[in-house]
C-alpha cells in the first residue's frame, strides 16, 4: 500500500513518518511506498524498509495537488495547515492554504476518477469550538470558531463529510486536543506554557506560567496523536455513517494537577523551576478555549488517549529523554 | 439608505422588493436607492418611490461582485443560491455559486476598504441539519448537512461569522424553515406537497400527498420570511455577539394537522381534493429532514412567525387570493 502524508515536516507528521518506517505496515497491510510532502523539506528516515520520496511545494497552487495524488495512494494523511496564530495574522494566507489548499486536494482526488477512492485522514482541531461552552463539550455541540484557523478547519470538516457522502473519497476528520508535552524549544504559541511547565524543568531550565493554577485544559501526548491518525486510517468507514468528524479523547486537567503530576514523577526541585508570571493577554486567549470534552463517540470507536497526566509526562520522558530525568 | 438584494428574482426576493417599495423605509431609515440582482432579470415594481436598478449577471464570476458593491450599499440581502435539488444534481455548479459566489461577494466587500462595513443578511437553511435529530433541534445542535446545498449553506454561515468577527462586515445569517404556502404552480421540489395540499385545493385543483399524515415539519409563511429578513436587517449586531447564525421560528405541525386546519378554514370539500399517493422516494428524502426546532434564541431576539397553521393558511388567502376562497 502506498501512503501520502501532507504536512510531513511538522512535529506530528515527523512522528507519524518514523512510526510507519518502524512498523512497515498499517492495519495489516504492508507499506510499499511513502510520499512525504510539505512546504519545507520533510526529514526522511534513514534505512526505511520501503522507498520514501520527499517533495516540497505549495500544495494550494493549482496543479500541485494533482501531482501528489497521481500515484493514487489509497491512504492520504492531510496534516498540512497554516497554524492558528499565523492564520489570524495573515487572513489571505490562512484561507489560501487551509481552505483553498484543502479543496484543491479534495478536487484533485475527484479529478482522478478511475474508481479511485482513498481513505483521507484530516487533522482538524478543537479550535472549531468557541466559548461560551458547557462544562464538557459533547459530540453534538455546535461549531462556532473564534479564529479564522478554527473557521477554516470547520469548513474542511464540512467538505470532508460532503465529499465522503458523494463517494469521492472516504474521509475521517479528527479534532486533536492540545498536544503535550510538545518536544523541542519553547515557542511563542499562546498554548506553549502547557508543555513548557513540564518540558523546561525536565531540561534543567526555568519555565514561565502565565495563567492561574485553576485553568483547565485537555491534553494528549504526541504518541497518542500518532495513534489517533493510525486508528483513523484503519477505521471501518461504515461505522461512521455520515458524521465523519470526531473529537479525540484526552486528559482534562488543571494546571495545578499538571504541576502535581510533575512533582510526583520528578520531585519538588523540578516544580520549583516553574515561575508564575501572570500575562493578561495569554489569560484572555486561554479563556476562549475549550476546557473539557465528552469524547464518547471517538472512545466507542476505539480511539484511546492517556488516562492520566502522569502517563503523559512518562511518555515524554520515554520518547524524548531516553527514559531518564536529568537533574 | 441604499439597499442591494442578490437573488431578487426568487419568490422571497420579489416579496421583499415589493415590501420595501411599499414601506419606503427600513428601521426608520428612508430608502434612497435599490439595486436588484439575479441571474435572470428580476421584476421591478412600478411606481416605486425611489430609483430601482435591476442588473443581471452571474455574481460568482470574478469581478461581478465588485460591481455590485461599488455603490457601497450599507445594507445587502444575500438571497442568491442554487437550490437544493440542483446543487445535488450539479456538484460543480452548486459549489461555484453557493460557496465561491458567496465568498466572491464577501471578498468584494472586503476589497472596498474605506471603512465600508455593511450589514449583510444571508439566508441560510434548515438543510444545514442532518438526521438523526433530537425531538426539537436547539440553538446549539451541530451542523451535519446531508446535501451539498446544506454543506454550502453551513460554510456560508462559518464565513459570515468569521468575516463579521474580523470587522469586514456586520453579518446576520437566518436559517429559513420551509416556506408555506408557496404561491405559484406546483413544482418538482420534494417538499412541494407541503404547500400543494393547501394551495391546489384552494385553487379548485387536486393535490397529491406522497407521505403519511403523521409526517411532522416546520413552516413559516412567505410574509414571515420577509419579516425575518427585515428584522435581521434592523437587529443590533451587539446582541448577537460572535454567534451570527440563527434558526428562525416556525409552526411545527403534522400533515394531519395541516389538513385539519384547511378543513376548519375552507371545509370538507377542499380537503376531499387531497389525493393520497404514497411515494417511497419522497418519503425517504423527507425522513432526513428536521421536524421541529427550539428556536429560543431567535424568538428572544424578536423574530416572530405564525402561531398556528391556520394563520399560515389565512395569510395565503389574504396575500395570494385577495382574501377570498373560490369553490
Amino acid at each position: 500500500m502506498e501512503v501520502l502524508i501532507l504536512g510531513a515536516a511538522g512535529m506530528v507528521g515527523r512522528k507519524l513518518t518514523e512510526r510507519l518506517a518502524r512498523e512497515r505496515q498499517l492495519g495489516g497491510r504492508g507499506i510499499s511506498h511513502l510520499t512525504l510532502h510539505d512546504v519545507v523539506a520533510p526529514p526522511v528516515p534513514r534505512d526505511a524498509p520501503f522507498p520514501i520520496v520527499a517533495s516540497t511545494s505549495d500544495f494550494a497552487v493549482p496543479g500541485e495537488a494533482e501531482k501528489l495524488v497521481a500515484r493514487q495512494p489509497p491512504l492520504i494523511f492531510h496534516l498540512a495547515a497554516i497554524v492558528s496564530g499565523e492564520a489570524e495574522a495573515d487572513f489571505d494566507k490562512g484561507y489560501r492554504i487551509n481552505l483553498d489548499g484543502t479543496r484543491e486536494l479534495f478536487e484533485a482526488i475527484r479529478a482522478v476518477g478511475d474508481n479511485y477512492r482513498p481513505r483521507v485522514v484530516f487533522t482538524s482541531s478543537i479550535a472549531v469550538f468557541g466559548a461560551p461552552f458547557p462544562d464538557a463539550i459533547d459530540d453534538e455541540f455546535f461549531l462556532t470558531p473564534l479564529t479564522s484557523y478554527g473557521t477554516q478547519k470547520a469548513i474542511g470538516e464540512l467538505l470532508l463529510a460532503d465529499y465522503t457522502r458523494r463517494g469521492i473519497f472516504d474521509g475521517v476528520g479528527i479534532r486533536l486536543p492540545t498536544i503535550c508535552v510538545r518536544p523541542g524549544k519553547p515557542n511563542k504559541a499562546a498554548s506553549g506554557f502547557f508543555s513548557g511547565i513540564i518540558r523546561e524543568p525536565l531540561n534543567g531550565q526555568e519555565a514561565v506560567l502565565p495563567v492561574p493554577d485553576n485553568v483547565r485544559h485537555t491534553h494528549a501526548s504526541p504518541r497518542s496523536a500518532v495513534n489517533f491518525l493510525i486508528h483513523a486510517a484503519n477505521l471501518d468507514g461504515a461505522r461512521l455513517g455520515n458524521r465523519r468528524n470526531l473529537t479525540m479523547p484526552g486528559v482534562s486537567v488543571t494546571v495545578a494537577e499538571q504541576i502535581e503530576a510533575l512533582r510526583r514523577i520528578a520531585g519538588d526541585k523540578m516544580v520549583a523551576r516553574i515561575r508564575r508570571d501572570p500575562d493578561p493577554t495569554i489569560m484572555q486567549i486561554v479563556e476562549g478555549w475549550p476546557r473539557n470534552f465528552d469524547a464518547s463517540r471517538a472512545r466507542s470507536l476505539g480511539f484511546k488517549a492517556e488516562s492520566s497526566f502522569e502517563e503523559i509526562i512518562r511518555i515524554h520522558i520515554e520518547d524524548e529523554l531516553d527514559g531518564a530525568i536529568a537533574n
